[in-house]
């Protein structure tokens, strides 16, 4: 991971977004360069006109238990998360050029967390020495 | 990802089909390695008899949008993708061998599009020096 | 993958707790460090105090044929793999000292194939070299 953390951001459940969120913060304040690459139903979250948060079906009894833990931790929103790790380090969030087309999202309608629309070739090409995940 | 990209396919919603068809013609493309080693729920995709696709109960309210959104830009299925990719590069398809034990499977049952069935010892030895990611 | 496989334990559905097992058991067989960081979902199965499995709702309707065909294999439990592959390799297991503060765990909750509560910093630096995944 030293030479850079790229996440692929495809799983659009509500729980996803915090390791999300924390692997960005960490890896950032150990200055190591994040590209996210938002794709798939993560995809209408990186939008402006955000859908409510939808956490996985087998789990939802253990919803209000975890959100009521990390509000009493005053824990920060992945937004949050990740709009101060590209404060303090290398880090960008590229939404895929396909996933947008096919959900007819142009630069406008994203969120202004989103630096760029990019396809997964540049992705590839940016990050082919880093660590890569599929969250 | 310099020396190959190694893909273990586990998930078996259809959404998940994408980022894996995409992932291999990209790697394909630039001429890097690919290897995907089929498990899990994901298997019987890989069959002569497949499932009908079926897509995140949390997310059903989206999909005939991005299925039109898709049709719409003629964006090609993920079998065309692994096919034409297993055509342009270096790409293998492997099943699980514990899988394919435990839902009775014969190299007869797999889809042409698989190469082999292998297991994980095999695969892990063959990916070392790759990229991995679980899909 | 030669220094070392970091797995990221997420999700917490039933399926993905069998390539936690096996994909850990296989690592230490070929001599390669495994560092499990639970988190998330996955985190109440590493209590002493397990809920039921959960399988991914889409595919409920396959799930006793699946469990039916390890039994008679007399495939080992996730939980054995691990347990093994620590008597064999060098393997850890650190749950996530966020998720533990937000859902209340304790070191003394937690079941004793646990080695540590960890946070994601601490991870990500002793994993550095690592291949890194996401389950």
């Amino acid at each position: 991971m030293s030479k850079g953390l790229a996440i692929i951001m495809f799983s659009g459940t509500a729980d996803k977004f915090i390791p999300l969120g924390v692997l960005t913060q960490t890896a950032a304040n150990l200055g190591v360069p994040v590209r996210i690459f938002v794709t798939g139903f993560a995809t209408p979250y990186f939008t402006k006109n955000k859908p409510s948060p939808r956490f996985p079906k087998e789990f939802e009894d253990m919803v209000p238990g975890l959100l009521k833990g990390l509000e009493k931790m005053k824990a920060p929103s992945w937004y949050d998360m990740i709009k101060e790790a590209k404060e303090v380090g290398d880090v960008k969030v590229y939404v895929c050029s396909l996933i947008a087309e096919a959900m007819g999202l142009k630069k406008e309608d994203l969120d202004p967390i989103v630096d760029d629309i990019v396809g997964a070739t540049f992705f590839m090409k940016e990050t082919a020495e880093y660590e890569v995940i599929f969250v």
